[in-house]
């Protein structure tokens, strides 16, 4: 058994809870950063959409920082985050359908893809409120595909 | 007024909310995205920290993925994420102490040093046990000297 100091770095310094040794607690880690993904994503879907529809004027700095925060996130390995037990039904506050863990390879693809649609809204971004709105329909296909797929309804 | 067509851009087939219009629902769905950032680090810490204690059995492809986590997280532009009136007292929730918001440059200069400190863990997480545990000290002073200067106590 290797005894290892890790100075300053606990929970209470970081100002972080995470406790690897116990499964459960994995799956919420796990769930909770999902979560944090899909959270990321809607704050910078949300400015872009709003330009796009004229709600929130076309600022050129805000709409390049939105679309390459989805480029970013949409970059994030997927592999971490989808620990077996921590579907709809097993886990409290998931609505990941098990199909996830039988099609992992589709849904990895389905994930590929949005980060794909995300690169055209970089451009996008730095172009128009139009052009904006243009790239929207890529990045919402992408969305809607793996949440039809792969998302319970909503309770 | 423009009126743009967007297809199959609407909240629902999106299956996100985002609402831009109003001003509190745009620092609910910012502090969303703030904690969203907190989320996937929390988890990759904890893996990575697990790892480097002993917990959890050294695996170079899962340390390596945990840090590109931090490391991509920590890219992310904060320019959006702090709108005015998102902070402690303002929003419930928030835990953003008031200072951030006269003390930008620093709050920036203090989530940009996190970023360097990942950079580091990036290599650790390819090494060895031992080095992931020698990383972990930046990475952890950068957390708490953030969280010290500017989030208040857990309640």
């Amino acid at each position: 058994m290797k005894s290892l100091i890790l100075p300053a770095v606990t929970a209470a310094t970081l100002g972080l809870s995470f406790q690897p040794a116990l499964a459960d607690e994995a799956g919420e880690a796990a769930m909770a950063a999902r979560h944090g993904e899909m959270s990321l994503m809607a704050h910078a879907l949300g400015i872009l959409g709003g330009m796009a529809k004229g709600q929130v004027e076309y600022e050129k700095i805000k709409a390049e920082a939105a679309a390459e925060t989805l480029y970013v996130v949409s970059s994030i390995d997927q592999h971490l985050l989808w620990p077996e037990g921590s579907e709809a039904g097993a886990l409290d506050g998931s609505r990941a359908k098990a199909e996830i863990w039988t099609n992992m390879d589709d849904f990895t693809a389905k994930w590929n893809s949005l980060h794909t649609a995300t690169e055209a809204m970089k451009t996008a971004a730095g172009e128009s409120q139009q052009a904006i709105g243009a790239a929207m329909g890529a990045v919402g296909g992408a969305c809607s595909a793996c949440h039809k797929a792969y998302r319970t309804p909503a309770s």
